[in-house]
């Protein structure tokens, strides 16, 4: 029965019958149908139907198809999903009809691709075109692993904020058919009948690849930016908005070929997007301009479609319990980025218990629970209204409150009458007249609505957006509001969303409205409808199903926590897949492998050991139907991306790895500190250095400067643009297929260790010496570019550079001096580095190392008193550190510290060095003073010659003398009258002082 | 009742409906539905999908929407038609589907535009893009007298034969909705919903047409077409052909926008064309052989959707007739031009009739009948068969047939046995033996199916064009063949059509199949399905209906004989409809309205006397229904185009005429003569001195000098762009706009007259100079430019520059002599004239002086006679052949013609001239001879210096001497023995045979 009814099944649509499906789709949607543009565009946004129309107040609904050519993505026709032009559908509604993620869902299904049977969903992917000086967030939607389309909502275009966001979703028209058609190439995509996609535009694949990578003119197409610019400027000087669009678009293209064709500079790159930018500006205030004086003629049509507002039970209706209650407060949401899931959880959280604290609302217990889609908590034993609170109103004072015959005076009778109480009521504490008054809390009803609005208001985020004209902000639009008190609706309004009983249900179930019946029914509610709104309970049920799913592949399954974080928070209800990939691309390179299942794909890789599987374990949303067609969308998704990734490194095996470092010249370390490659030549020089500071032997030396050379030449390989967290780990894999020796290769991937806190550190001395030099020359520049980290910035990560200093240092236990080493990175720059700056670079590392040690268990005043001393050696500082953490435990450190500090502290106020005369000493106590200072000092500078001057040693050598220097200060008076003789004491106490200096500071300890 | 039908009348499709109809339509014909290119085209044709799919074998059938940019086009909105950028609609289908133009025409119905209700018209238009090597043969179609869509059969691109020729349909999609909407103004055309066309591309228009005309940067885009033509060819060096046909089509647009701006010039804008002609060939060919390479990969795909052909009846079947029948055959066609029509039918009659004559088919009568859609004659009276043929075989002499035993020779036996006949049967014939044998003739039906096809064959075109592989050629393709002898089919087949008994109904009842029941019931059976097949009766209803109509308008119809030809030759059942437009448009000068009625539309004026009406008569196919909607919609075209002439108007009067000039630099007269502007300033010398020759006042020289400075300038302007057969008209008009005087605006007017045969002559001086100097001018120059007309090429209308002269010296009575002037225009020219080819200029002005006077009525020698002697003045020429034709006609005039004959013919062997000696005289008839010459000579010379020298003055100063001439040739033996008295005598007859030179050479007369 069920063969037959596969054989029935309808044949997938042509390609277009997709594309006129979507346009009947959202024609029927009331969208005007547009034509793609008649300039190359490299997608359907720079079209004018969506650049200037999202532009201002007037509404506009239309829909698109966009060939959008992007020359970078040109694979020749062969890779089986990235062209250098694909098919865009474009749509734009503005303003937000109200749902428009379910019209999208419904325009899916009117192609064919069911809910039930696939795995839709929402991915965050947040958009930006520097060019077009605009931006928006969103979503990509995934179809089966695949991404299908991007889902935006407008923010600004051309540097305008847009007063009414425009809600843009742009279908990849290519990946939908492969996913409609299951086919595995897009050249075998039916266009209609047996004529495929390849017979229609294989041949413009492989040709125009061909010119943007081999053939355009670089000076003519340079020449053509120049023209084109002009040309967009004398359209703008002569108020032409829509000539001057076209001419930017126009070097968009242009620029986008000579990028391709690799000759694009950094500087060059630079000024290109700025010009760019300023006339996309101009463009979009001009059009704005233009259309603010034509009164914005659209107003008025496209009338949305949009929901009705829930209309709120009103006030006066509302049923005041008169026990505790629960509380169910969930805020709907389009699907939320999964750390903001995270966050929002927590926030929620403490923020609600702290509102109902304030609030003097009494509560059991909150619980936070928390999708993509829904934040909510759960409030037991709510008090059915807020605590009654005593006032304490004061009065005049008491001696002049009753007059002599016990009557209220005057002003105690203003007071009684102002505040509505009876005089005689009115008691006296502590002189003074007080009124004392309870008042009565308000039943909870009455104060949730506006607390609950304001705590949906409070949640804060890395990134908000606005949806519509009402001005609410929030990480993604807020839909829906369920606020339930036991079985009351709490009538919650925030911006335009109203509150209600109903909430919503699984994507793959259409969303269908949910009732709570009440409060308690939360969780019971949302689990029968298939959604756990536990995230633990989400994270274990994926953790236990991928082990037994890789077990049926005889493996294991390769967990990263922060991934399964995120996939929890990717689903409402996980289902665990297990995938198969073809065994051959297990030739790729592992952390290759690695990282596309897990950074594209979010998949969880399967290995026996520490071999990999062809296999892959994904997360859907939603269990059941349809499993195997969802698995082989994700298979293909998978194949696509190895083919991709088999593609670059095919393509970069062209070159041997020193033959990419001509290209690093294109590309920008930053403006003012020039291109890679000059990096990299720094990176050079500086690694000769260091290898006779780190003293390297001549072979290792050798093999640190050839290292330096190739380090950053894997970022020109294809493999690395396109997989930037790869760098270091294809150098190796390049260099070592380029015929570099394998200790070169190695010192090529260690130079980029640690990636981060947890990360390895290089171990060879070669790698050791790059890494240091890479580290240092980025410091030292980019604070002298004036790129210094601030709070919210380091987009350098240059905290990550200091702290990899300290790592590999500390790590490898090498003692070297980084104020050293900053002075020699400072002199290859471009630009000058000052001593002040490089100051600056070393106290910024050493507040790294400050909280490297503190973390490392060290009491905070050791810490201090050993940076302050030895912070530019983080070796040594960590030694010094644990030396004098051994002393100050002792119990006999108290008299220790307490003799050394009577010196500092009579000494301390004096600036100038006194020196002492022995002739003139004449006590006995002063003389064993001078004798210790003699023992003590020579004993300092030998264990400097020797190179053993550590805290232990310096306090071995000077405890011994505390009785001496304890009698002296008894038998002595220092700041006697006779200066010569105050001066000769002085001076010797000075000497004392100075001993720990370069040590430790031991002034900074505790008890001094 | 109508008013509720009225009500629930579809409402109109919406542009974007319109666009998905015709997308859904013609996939459901198995088109591929393509998008618009991503770079700015003319027209859909320069898409890859139309011009490069169309080359060789391959089939493609693809449908797609082009927004095409015509620069020129742009009237910043404000036309109700005309935009810088319009959507065409279209379909290529490759192979033809037998019936492409039916299908079209579902098309328009599936759009709501019933056959019934509108009138539908395919009317002759022919393709070419010379930038693109590519043509075509086919119509534009017209929707109640709009244009609506292109239809053509392509025939070459890319330079490049097309073995498969591809029907190209392009719609135009703004004209097609103004029909269905019946919205008068493109902005008001419903896109969907409430929002109109305007509210999308309103702005659009306004800025690319002030772009366009005002601000794009000359200089820029000469740079930019450089660059992209080397871009082009870099890419074709690469052999890549897609990227090298973007860039064509970048330089098309680059040229466009510069052509826009006015700043192309002659030389230039060949050589641009010249350019791109040769990019466009090599993509062609490139692309071509690529496609060769993979083996024609689209091979076997696309399969077509023909109609099947037609089985013919098997010869054997055909019952032979055995009295004369009536022979119907009918060639049915695509609609063909009306010129092609009046020429086939003509070629039809002719050379059926000398086939059958050929054929020994004895016949009474043929009639040949005819429509736009079928070629028709009908024989009555064809003899069943062949007549009988009398052979007769040449055998043996008679001396040599028989032996002296009378028994046949060797000879005779084997002349007999070869002939199959009995020696004693054959008998002799003035010396020979003879053979008479009688063939029999074949029957009519063994003959008539060779002899038909032969015919279809021999019918000649102007051009005639492919339609499919087979090589058949015609004016527009043949569809079907009704081919009856009596009852019974007449089994024709030509290429791939086959004869049958049915024929085509009308196009506004679809083209219904009609059975043809027998030979002699064509002409009923075609008015029973009402179409009238004779011309004659259809021309007749047409002034019948005209003439009523504009009765009724309180006028008269303004019948032009050319226009109510071709108009005849438009339907097939002619239906005369009276619009009207707005008075106000009778402010436009007259001539643009007459002209845009008659020239574009096909519509006859109606006047009151001199005055026009605003009335117009429209002739449409079929009669009937909806003949509202059908003079609305040629109501709104008519409006359109007056608006169109009105902008021209208004645009043309922001300069003074004068103010044009400078742009006649870019328009080319001939390449090697320079530009309009050249030409100008030639005729303006030159007309300088003619106005010395021709005795103008100085007042006249003047005005001739002024108009000749601006008699070329409107070519400048719009209106005359535009409307080009109103140059001169719209010079005057503007002239006089700009503060010309009045007589100088005349002779601008009058320089281009007279147009033709039958047109006005100049009457000012002034402007006969400038015409006549602008014919010697042109002459003059295109002779030395290599351009004499040849027997079928006259470009530049020579043959009416030399009539014109003609017609101005004759009819307005100017002696002048030609001679000088072609001598003076010669020395203006910028390239050598050889006296040589200034007498071959003459001889061709002569030429055309024999025909006028030819068809004058002069006799043909009489017109000899004077060519000889006066042809470089037409006026003297007429005037002696009047004269000497009233000579000739005396009844005398044989002897005068003899007398002088003979001194010619007896002095015409000596080429030297003898002097006569009068001492030498001695016969008395001598002296008397000498004294006639004496006086006769005396008499021609007192007549020449007196401007008297005329045939008559001249022959009555020689008649009074014939009888002294007669009485010395019979006294006097002039070729006397003694050369002495010979020479003398000789000399005295050669001054009698010269009298008449410079007058008429009589040797030319009949009877000499």
């Amino acid at each position: 029965m069920p063969k037959t009814k596969k054989k029935v099944a309808r044949k997938p649509l042509s390609l277009q019958q997709v594309i006129l499906g979507l346009q009947k789709f959202w024609a029927g949607q009331g969208c005007l149908i547009w034509q793609p543009y008649n300039v190359q565009v490299g997608a359907g946004t720079m079209n004018p139907a969506t650049f200037l129309r999202v532009l201002g107040p007037e509404p506009w609904k239309v829909a698109y198809v966009e060939p959008s050519v992007r020359p970078d993505d040109g694979r020749y026709g062969e890779n089986p999903n990235r062209l250098q032009q694909h098919y865009q559908f474009q749509v734009i509604l503005k303003p937000d009809p109200g749902n428009p993620q379910e019209i999208y869902l419904r325009s899916l299904e009117a192609l064919g691709i069911g809910m039930r049977e696939n795995d839709v969903r929402f991915v965050e992917d947040n958009w930006e075109a520097p060019a077009l000086g605009a931006w928006g967030l969103g979503w990509e939607v995934w179809l089966n692993g695949m991404e299908i389309t991007q889902f935006t909502y407008f923010q600004q275009a051309g540097g305008i904020e847009l007063p009414v966001p425009s809600v843009e979703i742009t279908y990849g028209v290519e990946r939908i058919l492969m996913a409609l058609q299951k086919v595995s190439h897009f050249r075998n995509i039916g266009w209609v009948d047996e004529v495929t996609y390849g017979d229609v535009l294989l041949q413009n694949e492989r040709e125009h690849s061909a010119y943007n990578f081999e053939v355009a003119g670089v000076d003519r197409l340079r020449q053509l930016y120049e023209i084109f610019e002009a040309e967009a400027r004398a359209s703008l000087a002569a108020g032409l908005v829509l000539p001057a669009h076209d001419y930017v678009l126009k070097c968009s293209h242009a620029f986008n070929v000579l990028d391709a064709r690799g000759a694009v500079g950094v500087t060059e790159r630079a000024n290109f997007f700025a010009r760019m930018r300023d006339l996309a500006r101009q463009v979009a205030e001009n059009y704005l301009k233009g259309r603010e004086q034509e009164g914005f003629p659209l107003k008025g049509k496209f009338h949305p479609i949009s929901k009705p507002a829930r209309a709120l039970p009103r006030a006066a209706k509302l049923k005041t319990p008169t026990r505790p209650q629960t509380l169910l407060f969930e805020i709907g949401v389009e699907e939320l980025p999964a750390a903001d899931c995270v966050s929002a959880r927590k926030q929620l959280g403490e923020k609600l218990a702290a509102a109902l604290k304030e609030a003097r609302l009494a509560f059991r217990q909150i619980s936070v629970y928390g999708t993509p889609r829904r934040i909510a908590a759960v409030v037991q034993g709510l008090a059915p209204a807020q605590e009654d609170v005593e006032l304490a109103v004061k009065g005049p004072p008491a001696s002049r409150a009753f007059q002599p015959d016990g009557a209220p005076t005057q002003a105690l009778a203003g007071f009684a009458a102002k505040n509505k109480v009876d005089p005689k009521a009115l008691r006296e504490e502590n002189g003074y007249i007080v009124l004392r008054r309870t008042e009565k809390g308000k039943p909870v009803l009455e104060v949730l609505p506006g607390l609950l609005a304001g705590i949906v208001g409070s949640l804060q985020f890395a990134k908000v957006m606005r949806w519509d004209e009402t001005g609410a902000a929030f990480s993604r639009p807020v839909r829906w509001l369920t606020a339930l008190l036991g079985m009351e609706i709490v009538p919650v309004e925030w911006f335009a969303v109203r509150s209600g009983r109903t909430t919503c249900g699984l994507r793959p179930l259409n969303s269908p409205e949910i009732v709570i019946r009440q409060a308690d029914d939360y969780l019971k509610t949302l689990r029968a409808n298939g959604i756990e709104p536990d995230p633990a309970i989400r994270t274990k049920g994926i953790l236990k199903q991928a082990k037994a799913l890789a077990a049926k592949a005889r493996g294991e399954v390769s967990i990263e926590p922060g991934l399964l974080e995120e996939v929890t928070d990717l689903v409402e209800a996980p289902h665990v897949l297990l995938g198969a990939f073809d065994p051959d691309s297990l030739s790729l390179p592992r952390e290759v492998l690695i990282s596309v299942m897990r950074k594209h794909q979010r998949y969880f890789p399967v290995q026996s050991g520490e071999k990999l599987l062809p296999n892959f374990l994904a997360v859907r949303n939603g269990k059941g139907e349809g499993d195997g067609g969802v698995r082989e969308g994700n298979e293909h998704v998978l194949r696509a991306r190895f083919a991709d990734a088999a593609f670059f490194i095919r393509e970069d095996h062209r070159k041997k790895l020193e033959e990419f470092r001509p290209r690093l010249a294109t590309l920008a370390f930053q403006t003012k500190l020039g291109s890679m490659l000059d990096k990299c030549d720094r990176v050079e020089r500086l690694t000769e250095q260091l290898s006779s500071i780190l003293t390297l032997t001549p072979a290792q030396a050798a093999m640190a400067a050839r290292a330096a050379h190739l380090c950053k030449a894997d970022l020109a390989t294809q493999m690395v643009v396109e997989m930037t967290s790869l760098q270091g780990v294809i150098g190796r894999y390049y260099a070592v297929d380029s015929g570099e020796s394998a200790e070169v290769a190695q010192a090529i991937y260690e130079h980029n260790l640690p990636r981060g806190a947890e990360d390895a550190v290089p171990e060879s001395p070669a790698g050791i010496a790059v890494a240091i030099a890479d580290r240092l020359d980025s410091l030292a520049g980019l604070f002298a570019a004036g790129l210094a980290p601030t709070g919210t910035r380091d987009p350098f990560a240059l905290r990550r550079a200091a702290l990899g200093l300290i790592q590999i240092l500390l790590a490898r236990g090498i003692s070297f001096d980084l104020r050293q080493g900053i002075r020699l990175a400072a002199s290859f720059q471009p630009i000058p580095v000052s001593e002040a700056l490089q100051s600056q670079v070393m106290e910024f590392i050493s507040a790294r190392l400050r909280g490297v040690l503190t973390d490392q268990g060290f009491r905070y005043d050791v810490v201090e008193a050993v940076l302050a001393a030895q912070g530019s050696n983080p070796l040594l500082a960590r030694r010094a550190a644990e030396e004098l953490t051994g002393w100050v435990k002792k119990s006999d450190w108290p008299p220790i510290l307490a003799a050394y500090a009577r010196c500092v502290r009579i000494t301390r106020e004096f600036p100038e060095t006194f020196a002492v005369d022995p002739e003139r000493l004449s006590e006995p106590s002063e003389l064993a003073l001078w004798e210790v200072c003699r023992k003590t000092s020579e004993a300092a500078v030998t264990l400097k010659e020797t190179g053993t001057l550590t805290v232990e040693n310096l306090l071995q050598a000077f405890v011994p003398h505390i009785p001496v220097i304890s009698q002296f200060f008894e038998k002595v008076l220092v700041m006697t009258d006779n200066p010569a003789v105050r001066n000769n004491r002085l001076g010797m106490l000075q000497i004392i002082a100075r001993l720990p200096s370069g040590v430790a500071d031991l002034s900074k300890l505790e008890g001094f």
